[in-house]
């Protein structure tokens, strides 16, 4: 069950070359696991001009013999302050990169054994952007997981149920599905509650005639999948409701056809922005467009007004349009998309047409 | 459903002004949670010689209005880097406390706004290791959710059934009992996967003469619990098995009865390992013998050989001993103690004497 995704550290030599730089040291775990394999909890990679060292304690000596390819292991002795001090003394590293979410301990520590600090602002975030076809396949079956856990929970949304009640049965089907961690607990929010973007479940009953957003995610071999669906209760008059959920959808389709190899992320964000605004809902639609997924469930690319980023091949983000209203509830859909020869694939199966649940 | 515990910022103003810094800037969550109230997940608090502010943006606006008591607000707008700058300019910072655990990026900020820069390691944690009596309270509530959900999974932990199937049904009764978040994935280890303190549940099936460890938490309120009970399935030969369960639970014993008040935390572990020592198994205890749990699962103190901290009233941490032997299997049983009037109180109710499940 190990992931064995991982990168040769020639790869991030050519980049270290470029930058002019003696090394780099990378100590974020998803960065770590991303280069070298490693899933454990503590350890450090560095990477200089020719070498690939990555460095763990004990405790993880036969996992990352296991894990680790293509590194150099070195398992250390005694405190990682004195690690580092000999290592760097060693190798004669002057210059260093450093990823700049470190904290300030392992800041400090490393301004004290080299000359140059050199902050590197998502230097491996950004090829983590950029997914393998191994990668696209552990996010597919972290979909496939997600949805097979909702379709199994599906017949109890419906007036009476409570929205806890939902997300826990979601949370359950879902490691029941095979994931091994869950990206976050489970969205569910009915009614009144579902015009807030980032509501928690409450004790609410489902009542005729509410919204019910579902926002959940799967996971496999430590890849993340992210979704949302949401479902109409029937009642009398629940036109406007049908007709807010349509623009919603064909936002979520405008933006799915912009987001192409080339385009400006902010593009497709506009694409869902502009159609929403222009129906007459523009106050309504308070977050981004979508996000990258992948080791993290939040990465990049961001899908927003801010964003400066430019869409690429083998990118994997989703797209998420909603629209609000305090007192009527809100509508959400999101798809995960990759991009492949040029334009967004949908990853996600589950079909988006408006379902209207009817009373029994 | 709001955490009320906050702390008026007069009691930190009277540590900055013995530290002689103007200013302390805190902004990791579980810390500036414990201070101001605020559950939300972005923001941070200012606290000078004579304000303490509190600051987040729109998004929570509503919440903190409601959540952060005694403390001036301020909505920010725009980029946190632009408030900062203001700020510090405004009130005059020059010398400047700061989270020694801050990301390079916030540290980079501050130091460009402020003359000095001066790190704080654990200054919000160390208040953190005291408790007042509502917080042992929610601790409380904590433990008795989790020991709730496990009698709900007890009757399933038998020969047949999977360390994955009880892990699973361990965390749907979590979430039943009524928490919100689970601190760790349950660890269910079962045979000779039980020779690993930090074994994931697998697929394997509990067979006769195994011992199974269960190691889980609960939540209330954002506070934690801990806890971890060792089961054994019959078989012909359990003799030596018993034996070592016996030493594990005496080991656990004698660590209580040396925490107290006053009394260093290397003590405390050194009760438990001296006695595992002198029962012939020093080399299988591989691990510390507790840490403190509240906001986070591990906090201060560190109960371990390491350990430089000494015990005071209405600190709160687990006693977790263990003998963990290759090939035949582990025990570790754990509880949660506070000191009270001096010595320790045992916040655990479930009984620690060994239970032999029976084949049926």
């Amino acid at each position: 069950m190990f992931n064995k995704i991982s990168m040769n550290p020639e790869r991030i030599q050519k980049i270290i070359r470029k930058k002019k730089i003696d090394a780099l040291f990378v100590s974020n775990l998803k960065n770590l696991r991303y280069l070298t394999g490693f899933t454990g909890s503590s350890g450090f990679a560095l990477i200089t001009k020719d070498k690939g060292i990555f460095f763990t304690d004990f405790r993880y000596k036969e996992q990352s013999a296991y894990e680790v390819k293509d590194w150099e292991i070195f398992i250390e002795k005694g405190k990682r302050a004195n690690t580092i001090r000999r290592i760097f003394s060693k190798l004669g590293i002057k210059k260093l990169g450093f990823e700049s979410s470190v904290s300030y301990i392992i800041f400090d520590l490393l301004r004290k054994n080299t000359t140059e600090m050199v902050p590197q602002k998502n230097l491996v975030e950004r090829l983590r952007t950029i997914k393998n076809e191994e990668e696209i396949g552990k996010i597919k079956r972290a979909v496939q997981r997600a949805e097979e856990a909702f379709l199994k929970v599906k017949p109890f949304i419906r007036p009476g149920a409570s929205e806890n009640g939902i997300s826990l049965r979601l949370e359950y089907q879902l490691k029941k599905s095979g994931c091994r961690e869950i990206p976050f607990n489970a969205i569910v929010a009915s009614g009144k509650n579902s015009s807030m973007p980032h509501a928690k479940p409450t004790n609410r009953k489902i009542q005729g005639g509410d919204f019910v957003i579902i926002d959940w995610g799967g996971e496999s071999d430590g890849y993340f999948s992210d979704m949302t669906r949401t479902l109409l209760m029937d009642a009398n008059d629940i036109s406007e409701k049908k007709k807010i959920y349509g623009i919603v959808n064909s936002a979520r389709e405008k933006a799915i056809m912009t987001a192409k190899e080339g385009v400006k992320a902010k593009e497709i964000d506009a694409a869902a922005r502009d159609f929403i605004k222009q129906e007459g809902y523009s106050g309504f639609f308070g977050h981004a467009t979508g996000h990258g997924v992948g080791l993290d469930i939040h990465e990049s690319p961001g899908i927003s007004m801010q964003s400066s980023e430019s869409i690429a091949g083998s990118m994997v983000f989703t797209v998420e349009p909603g629209i609000y209203i305090p007192g009527i509830g809100g509508v959400r859909i999101e798809d995960m998309v990759t991009i492949q020869n040029g334009s967004a694939i949908i990853l996600t199966s589950l079909p988006t047409e408006l379902e209207i649940v009817k009373k029994r």
